[in-house]
């Protein structure tokens, strides 16, 4: 048993919809996505608020309680025997009865294997290429990442890891993940408009207060180019690395010092918080 | 049997995809919609070439050659026993196995009872708003309707029968309909740029040819709103007059003479389209 779907515990090959769900008609339901470490979900209070508050923003409504929905999760997770997993919560604009106006939501979670960023990926870093493009509703975590997919082609070819999204010369954030920049006098710098509000953004923001100076605003594409180091920050990334973009490198072409510190800290935060939990 | 998945005719219950499809994991997939009359599916080859346009454009390979695609839709509307059906032909981005990168894609097509404008509808005409917005991949016809859906709380609230798309002050579409003014010197004029070509469009714009001065290029929000008529066209809603814009009445308020003519000549075409494929 690895799904769940409005009221029942699925096997994942059972996590099924009809064709006339809200999100296969017209691309229409939130989500939201993390892990578990050790059978513990990591940050799994801010992944709830933000689900709750992408639900409200495209007019859903969560049938069930903060609470009631933690208690499935941690169900679904003992039932699923994975203990490193990756926990897929999606509210859709439900059976809609002539495929154009919201209905009864369908609620589905799904619980399954889940690769993360090694070291040996944060040693090597990302080469990235920008392309500019502004999200639909970027506060939202919808399911609308059409132009992330097509792509796709284009970032093969230019032997790319990842694509930055920016638009009138202000960058924003990947598709899937948040930026940031390291500038020459140490100050970390993340945009603060028009994009997704990630769970690790907001950690990586908190802890690094702590030892720097931390700004939320907006970055131009020089100001990227420039920066003495640059990040990304997701879920199943953690804290990566951009060491070239649109094949100009950045700093030495190596992780650098600052992402380095912030990255262990990352670890250390997310042993700490498992181990809370455990306790 | 009113359902056809990959290469299974099915009942329409059982048209359900596993939620790894990446239509509902990305909003990666296209999609074409057409209807049919006395068991024929009218213009069915413009509609399948949009639709074979459109997968190309998504970077997905259409298994079926036009041809097979044809005879599985005629099986389909045989089986399905309705003599007046919306077909809906979908292709996704398939199941994925990192929910990210496309796979083998799924085929799904449905047939079901369907809807159209009435004599009625046409007579009173729609109230409209306008919005700035510009689709995604606006040739493609794909399932990224997330601001269509997200704005009908506004139209209801300012009683708005639909929603006409502008950006930098040029009109491009409604969410599902193509737009058309008639300038106070009788011309017909529809937007050229960054919009869904529809079909009833391209036969709109091929009958009225036979009659008056065409155009397709740009048209700004002010020209609209001086226009002498303004419609619409859309599969299920043929040619419907727009009387109302953001509260301004368009010329008297009704349908206008020469719209109402291209009415008249459409249901003709529709009529004698029919009668060609059944003699």
């Amino acid at each position: 048993m690895s799904a769940y779907l409005n009221d029942s515990f699925l096997e994942n090959d059972e996590a099924m919809l009809h064709v006339s769900d809200l999100s296969m008609q017209r691309g229409y339901a939130v989500f939201d996505f993390f892990r578990t470490i050790n059978g513990i979900p990591l940050f799994i209070t801010d992944h709830l608020d933000r689900f709750y508050a992408s639900a409200i923003g495209l007019h859903l409504i969560v049938r069930k309680k903060n609470g009631e929905l933690a208690t499935i999760i941690h169900e679904l997770i003992k039932r699923s025997s994975l203990s490193e997993a990756g926990i897929r919560i999606m509210l859709t604009g439900g059976y809609s009865s002539d495929n154009y106006h919201p209905a009864e939501p369908n609620l589905l979670i799904t619980c399954n294997p889940v690769k993360t960023a090694t070291g040996a990926d944060f040693e090597r870093g990302y080469s990235i290429i920008t392309h500019e493009y502004q999200r639909e509703l970027p506060h939202i975590k919808n399911i609308n990442y059409i132009m992330a997919v097509w792509l796709q082609p284009l970032m093969k070819e230019k032997q790319a890891d990842d694509i930055l999204y920016f638009r009138n010369g202000i960058i924003t954030e990947f598709p899937r993940s948040n930026v940031f920049i390291i500038t020459k006098d140490k100050k970390l710098v993340t945009p603060a408009h028009n994009i997704l509000a990630g769970v690790t953004r907001k950690n990586v923001l908190a802890m690094a207060a702590e030892k720097m100076d931390v700004e939320k605003r907006d970055i131009t594409t020089e100001e990227l180019m420039n920066a003495a180091e640059v990040f990304l920050t997701s879920t199943t990334k953690r804290i990566l690395p951009i060491v070239k973009i649109d094949n100009k490198i950045i700093g030495n072409g190596k992780p650098g010092k600052i992402t380095t510190v912030l990255y262990q800290t990352f670890l250390e935060l997310e042993d700490s918080f498992v181990e809370s939990v455990s306790r």
